[in-house]
């Protein structure tokens, strides 16, 4: 097995993109997965042409695709390349599957929407092999499963937003971090979705982006595909997050997450939880969106969720030059965990849940059965 | 007149210097000022050979200088090289060099030992107008101020690291933003005086530098020359400052600054507020370290601190690639305003202060004169 290859890739510049269609992250096309590598936006837009479970690992594991919801849809199509690719002795699919995976799910450690991907891929195929000895239909039942993820993701998000929208007037200004977006999603985002909703019915916002070291995916991204939605965006650094909310110019911050405990502790990229201590001192509502496959209720509270720490590289060398000394320590968290008694309430696409979060996640989800 | 140019460079790699001993933002030699341009460190080590007040002008505008006391410094020899340039009828010569230091005064507009240190200067040209009618004795009575500008810095910042070390013990760990080290000022600095007092006296501090985006003067600067010195020093993202604190790690912030008012409102680099909020929240010691020449009695509170906007280009493509899409608007302030009910003390040349600020610090003044 070989890492950090690709079959094939498709090209172009941002210049030459005509429409105004949004740009998605992930595509199921012709047995292969189309993956835009988002390590290479705002300046390029390339999509990967992906024949392999373990390209779709590299994929992962090296966030050319990032984002919860677009990781675990990543990780259900990883699964169907991996199905296509077993040959022979139908007894030995649902291993071999399941193997597929398990491998898949040791590609991020933090956001829980790729296990509950995979969980559910597992169980479809568990299914499958019990339904039919013929590997063609299980493998066509397999990739519908996956379709199945991605639109619904699509739905999800739409959903969110709606639940959202209410939150905001015209005028508002909202912060948002790091990129849970469209290009973290099947499509609309999560945090970014009641901003293309606002759009939709001429409701104006005023949004703000942190940067988001180390990757800048604020930067790269949010400020990328609101601008390229025509959606009013200023680009912030994250340490500049204090000042323009004492000058009175933030309304609310919304964030997405990569995973919720079940006390309502929120996982998310590094910055998060400084930005809602920040929220809390200016009395500035602080909103997470998240759907429901993001909470985790099998995990008490957030000083149980492992957070990933990632190479210095990103900190000392991450703008194409060396930006600190040689052999300098270097700390590179990828995300933290914000307390829920800094959250004022959780959008999910069932509706907006409010503290005790601990009570009204456990009965969304008596409600969501 | 032309900027941007420079008479000579001197140049040497960082893995060239054999000597421990400190690297000095500013050394007066042979009737030039050899300026370090902080922009290339920590990569390369180059010291630009200064001739004209211009070229002082376009070092400090362009922050090949950076610091507030450095940015005095620089600024008096600047007066002395317009003087040294001043040919001709004597009865121009204080016309002539006052004009030097008012357009030298135009080079940055937040640091108050700019205008400081050219007040005195002119101050000094005044009299030395009056005392001698040889132009050659009035310029060696301009060099002479500046030196004892330049020499009164390292003492005044040796006395800030001793007055401040009491609040430190062995063990702890210390957060810093920005670079207000010995590169900001003559030597030792003034926020980071007390670590080099503390290495002294073998007292182990663990030490954690924000990288200060944009410019990251926290992971070219601080790092860089704590790392050089063999202090315990580690980088962080500017985001990353919340989770540190939470988990334990930092027992003090100190930083330096660019101008204090009268009631004790801190100007700093862009993100201090941020992190006096953090620390705050933390219960977590906020120390601001300043000679007293950067407190402005003139200046009621910092609402009244004009707050420089820097350039997009510092947020947009700050280290050799773009990373953010081409057009996108960017907010850019050099600086915040922190204030004084987030800090605890004003560690000064002349002790520490602690609040009311408003009485303490007009005492101090008092007392200094």
């Amino acid at each position: 097995m070989t890492t950090g290859q690709h079959s094939g890739i498709l090209n172009s510049s941002p210049a030459a993109r005509q429409s105004r269609e949004p740009l998605l992250s992930l595509r199921w096309k012709d047995g292969k997965l189309l993956m835009l590598d988002q390590r290479l936006l705002p300046e390029e837009i390339v999509f990967l042409e992906l024949t392999t479970p373990e390209e779709v690992w590299d994929g992962i594991h090296a966030m050319k695709v990032r984002g919860a919801p677009a990781i675990g849809i990543a990780a259900a199509y990883g699964v169907v390349l991996g199905a296509n690719a077993c040959q022979g002795d139908s007894d030995n699919w649902l291993g071999h599957v399941t193997a597929v995976a398990e491998h898949l799910a040791t590609s991020r450690p933090t956001a829980v929407n790729l296990f509950w991907a995979l969980d559910r891929m597992k169980a479809r195929a568990a299914q499958l092999a019990a339904e039919h000895a013929d590997q063609a239909k299980r493998n066509e039942g397999l990739l519908a499963e996956a379709i199945a993820i991605h639109r619904e993701d699509e739905e999800v998000c739409r959903k969110i937003g709606e639940h959202a929208l209410p939150l905001f007037a015209s005028g508002m200004g909202v912060l948002t971090h790091c990129n849970a977006g469209g290009l973290a999603t099947a499509k609309y985002g999560t945090a970014l979705a009641p901003f293309y909703l606002a759009q939709e019915q001429g409701i104006d916002l005023k949004i703000y982006a942190d940067e988001t070291r180390p990757v800048l995916q604020g930067a790269r991204l949010t400020a990328f595909e609101l601008q390229q939605a025509g959606i009013d965006v200023t680009l912030l650094c994250d340490n500049m997050a204090g000042l323009v909310m004492s000058k009175g110019w933030i309304d609310a911050v919304i964030v997405g997450t990569d995973r919720i405990a079940a006390n309502g502790d929120v996982a998310n990229k590094i910055g998060t939880y400084s930005l809602a201590v920040l929220a809390k001192a200016h009395n500035i509502p602080f909103y997470v969106a998240s759907p429901l496959s993001t909470i985790d209720l099998e995990t008490e509270s957030g000083q149980l969720i492992p957070i990933e720490e990632r190479p210095e590289h990103e900190v000392t060398e991450g703008f194409g030059k060396r930006t600190a000394p040689s052999g300098i320590k270097v700390f590179n968290p990828s995300f933290d965990v914000t307390p829920h008694h800094l959250i004022t309430a959780i959008i999910t696409e069932k509706g907006v849940v409010k503290p005790p979060f601990k009570d009204n996640l456990a009965s969304l989800f008596k409600k969501a059965d």
